[in-house]
């Protein structure tokens, strides 16, 4: 049985952490730290499940009351920078899903964790199925150097093409030979056809209603294709990765900063 | 039984059209036209099946000598022209697989066809399934008018995007309002990433190596997408609309131009 | 601009269907129908937009009350009766989501709208993009007769195959030669592999966590295949068709049932 | 330049081997070993490019006489094994694409290539697209238990499900907790619907003509899908495998068995 407080039940992370930790057997939810509510149990709350942990609205207090194992942080960057150090200081791994740590931060707090001999994780982006994705490709590009990346999203979204395909491309880019694919005496007909050029990789932007968030590399070689694609239908789907690093982090014995280097 | 004439037999969509007629129980090859093995059979040639067919350098003498429902020809534009004039002066149902008519032949053509109240069919693409994917998108746009086109081919295409493409969105056109798809503030952060622009849908053309010939419609709306994909693998893929085209033209009474107008 | 009243607001469906008609520039909400609220408003109660839409308990007063052209009605098979009927009687299209209509209700009603010569729809499915899918794969089945089906849900689903998938089995069945599909001395080295036979098609259903609702009908002709596939992320994939049915009813001049009766 | 000898230049396989080394600019084809046509070159057989390999019918005086680096064998599995033995003893590196070597095989000739300190590759499979299909499922599977298997060919083909689709489920078994998927009071209204079950994963095989080869292994989890999808078009694509063989055998020491040990 892992033993988990919760930071920041409240938001959309948060509310879909407590049914994971809720809905998985060998976790257990010991308390949660919240801005408000002190001295209340989660189970007092609308729109929770009936889970009788005490709420504190000070993570110093919370673990000086209750034994735990793991912190998950699902609040804002500043305040999962400080809770990080305070969890490793009480002796908890802190797993957290918050960005806006420099590099000084991220040494401080390894060399702490390395003391304790305790994990750490940090995880800007916890869709496991997304850095798999992202895995997989760069390990496809060095037998299959000819690629395109198609990323589909909902109409709303803004920006063309989206951070994960240039990530990945740039993930690609590190193994591939540099070349332009395509015939050389290629035309279009109609301009921006043939996509966006990334050291000629080609990426296209999809846009409808309807979509979520999806992502397909295909690569093309002689009379085959190998094709990884990514479909996030909801939010939930970075709760696979929360899973996985609450797992993960009770083995380490230090600071890990990214899920990418932890899949295998 | 269907009695049938091959004109162009050793051409690449001859070959496959001699084993489309061979393989189909209610379809008899009677005969073939050439330009050249006057008295042979088809037989005693390299890399047919073992059928013995006649093979006549002369469409009229061939139509003389022997019993025919229908000529498939597969030859070229002036010759398909006077092919399908000859079939018909002798009440043979012409299949034609050629481009180059004119609105004027195809008006004499017409009236030959309706005068000896026979078919007659005048296919310049013959690939079935690409045409039910046009028909498709046309039908499914007037009530999902969010729509973009994905066409991927071989590395060694040249054009970008494909005619099929192009032909797929001048279909849509015809039913969809004319609007801008996509957030009005969408900016591209890569130039091109966004694909074509076609009257506000979206065109993206993959080139990889290993790719055939395929394309895929996809329509947005709330909470769903609806996909119509075509694949094609290999030349043969043209034999569905053979066969359909010689069992089609033995029930009309006039020349029909494209496999369009006979799908229903 | 077409001035709508909707009964069974506060429903899942009915909470989609405020939302569709303010979002739609041409559709007004002139008043809604509910069990509770009379003399409010529905900008009064939460979770709803800003609309000073009156609330009435009873259809009659509020067509007596308020000028209304279509009734959007999303409540239960007996209120959806009663309500279509009051509708028409003054003069009101009905567009109703409700099943449990018997033969003589439909002859009934569509006596009235005829007399009346005004539309009512009565549509048991709204998911227009599901409804493409069947109608195309019927379509195509004429032409490619070799066909399988694979449906693809959640893994909550209890039964397999999905209803939708037998429903396009039975469609395509209409229009296809009875026969059995594959190699006739082909084998199952692990029993069900070829997945369910229903008149020798193949019908395949696959269940996973992450899956909402997808269908996918594949047809294989000579080198190529036909896919037509459909993916409903969110209970919103019904708007689409509530959209189309007010559209449609207001210029139909009697009763239609299921919408793949009015799709072109 | 890597100097290169083919055996078996004209079967399917040696005639597309000969393409690639043609085809590939740092490759020179500097003999061929064949059962006849001692004394001529590969230009004056018919259907080959104009290459002046000269015609060896024995592998020995072939390596008397040419200096090479590696080997392609492409015959059958007694001659390929018994060519792996001389071209080891010439300093020549192997790339045999035939099986039946024994344990007692292989453990010979890995002692015979570190002895003489150069490469030696025997690859049963040479399709390094569904090589990394297979690696990356089960790599996937430690993440998401969740999966299901659709395997799509021709429909002459006799067995089902696929030797690769078993393959992949034993790969994946491998590294994933034993479980039956789906909902336990999930039921079958139509036999084999939900697929052949191996150890709880499930395996769909579907048979149309018009496919060639494909496989999708398809993962689920919270809110998402993770998709890994190898598409075999044409016999071209085990050419990937050899030239990746024929770079890779070059930096060797020993004797590898299978692509996938060599793969990152």
């Amino acid at each position: 049985m892992i033993r988990i407080v919760i930071a920041g039940p409240r938001g959309r992370m948060g509310r879909e952490a407590v049914s994971l930790v809720h809905d998985t057997k060998h976790f257990e939810l010991v308390a949660v730290v919240d801005r408000v509510n002190e001295g209340k149990t989660l189970a007092q709350l609308d729109g929770f499940p009936a889970i009788e942990a005490p709420i504190f609205t000070d993570l110093e207090r919370c673990l000086q009351t209750v034994q735990a194992d793991v912190l998950i942080d699902l609040t804002t960057p500043e305040v999962g920078k400080r809770h990080a150090e305070i969890a490793l200081h009480y002796g908890v791994r802190p797993v957290v899903g918050t960005t806006g740590f420099t590099e000084d931060d991220l040494t401080r707090l390894t060399q702490v964790a390395e003391e304790k001999k305790i994990g750490a994780i940090i995880a800007p982006n916890f869709a496991i199925g997304a850095i798999l994705m992202m895995k997989f490709a760069q390990m496809a590009a060095k037998y299959f150097p000819h690629v395109e990346i198609i990323e589909l999203h909902h109409d709303q979204k803004l920006d063309a093409p989206s951070g994960t395909a240039l990530k990945t491309a740039q993930l690609i880019q590190q193994v591939r030979p540099s070349f332009t694919q395509g015939h050389e005496a290629e035309k279009e007909t109609m301009e921006g056809a043939r996509g966006a050029l990334y050291d000629g990789m080609r990426i296209h932007s999809v846009r409808l209603p309807g979509l979520v968030a999806h992502q397909e590399v295909i690569f093309g070689g002689d009379g085959q294709t190998l094709t990884i694609r990514h479909d996030s239908f909801h939010r939930s789907s970075f709760m696979s990765g929360v899973r996985f690093s609450v797992e993960t982090v009770m083995k380490l014995e230090t600071l890990v900063y990214g899920l990418e280097h932890l899949i295998e």
